[in-house]
């Protein structure tokens, strides 16, 4: 399966954080780093994502910014 | 200053492709693996970005999603 | 493989637009009616996407917005 | 009234659900297939979407995935 | 007719500049302030957008960032 | 600092409205005109948000629509 996103991280989930409608999911990236996904309930519980789980980021180039010191 | 997106990993600018409206930066994360950008040119040309800066990428939290295989 | 957006339609990729840095991709929707996705040539190239493919559209749910007319 | 989203389809809603600061609002596309759209309560409330309601779905290009299996 | 983005603030397109597939369209708030739109140049054609127009500007409140000093 | 939006406005925090994951922040732009923002508790209380901080507001220009009556 291809997916048109140009980036994609392995990465394992660390945090689910579950509000009413919404969730927070924190990842620690393989190389490091940290990032963390919003997504609705029904996406978490359709995928049974948990604490352990490896997964891949995946982020649309155009909403990724660089920001420069 | 601080700002309002969750995901922020430093990195270094590897490729700088031009297009004629936007452009496409790629670059290198601190931990390992790639990321890229789609920006405007004028954004690119405004904060005056080449290969080889330093910059953190930042991505709003529900912009990020996770795929589990 | 399971992804955590909650919009995922069949569709056929009908017309492929290429630009400098983006190409835009036009699809019908299994159930009719017609979508684009706009995505960097590179993502484009990495799926080896062409006129006839089958796809499947998935969208965030955060980036849905709904018009009552 | 012309909006510069090029992804838009006609849609009925057939749940609402309500959280503390967002919703998920689920839409049955007139051609089949479901959506649905994550907003703030308070622009549910102007809009005063309910079950049944006549929408359409607009999304903006560059926010669409493609994925081939 | 009603949308569900929570910012809509009017101004006047003062800029168009077409690239191959997208084009970036620069708007005057009224209140004073400029802002900038990327969409596809059909989308543009489409709306028959040009300078001097007076539009809305409308945005998801989740794609929308707050940096603090 | 400089950062790839192209859509920066300065704005003075009006009200926070927390949820169980995610918050509403609502500013007044200087120039007249009001705007929101969703994101997580987390960063609204990273920035330490609260009524009356001077901000300012950053929207990518992907994610900015026209809309033409």
């Amino acid at each position: 399966m291809k997916i048109g996103a140009r980036n994609r991280l392995d990465a394992e989930v660390t945090e689910v954080k579950r509000g009413t409608v919404m969730c927070q999911v924190k990842v620690k990236l393989a190389g490091g780093g940290n990032m963390e996904s919003v997504m609705t309930l029904d996406s978490l519980d359709d995928m049974g994502l948990k604490v352990g789980d490896k997964v891949r980021v995946a982020v649309k180039a155009v909403n990724v910014m660089l920001i420069k010191d």
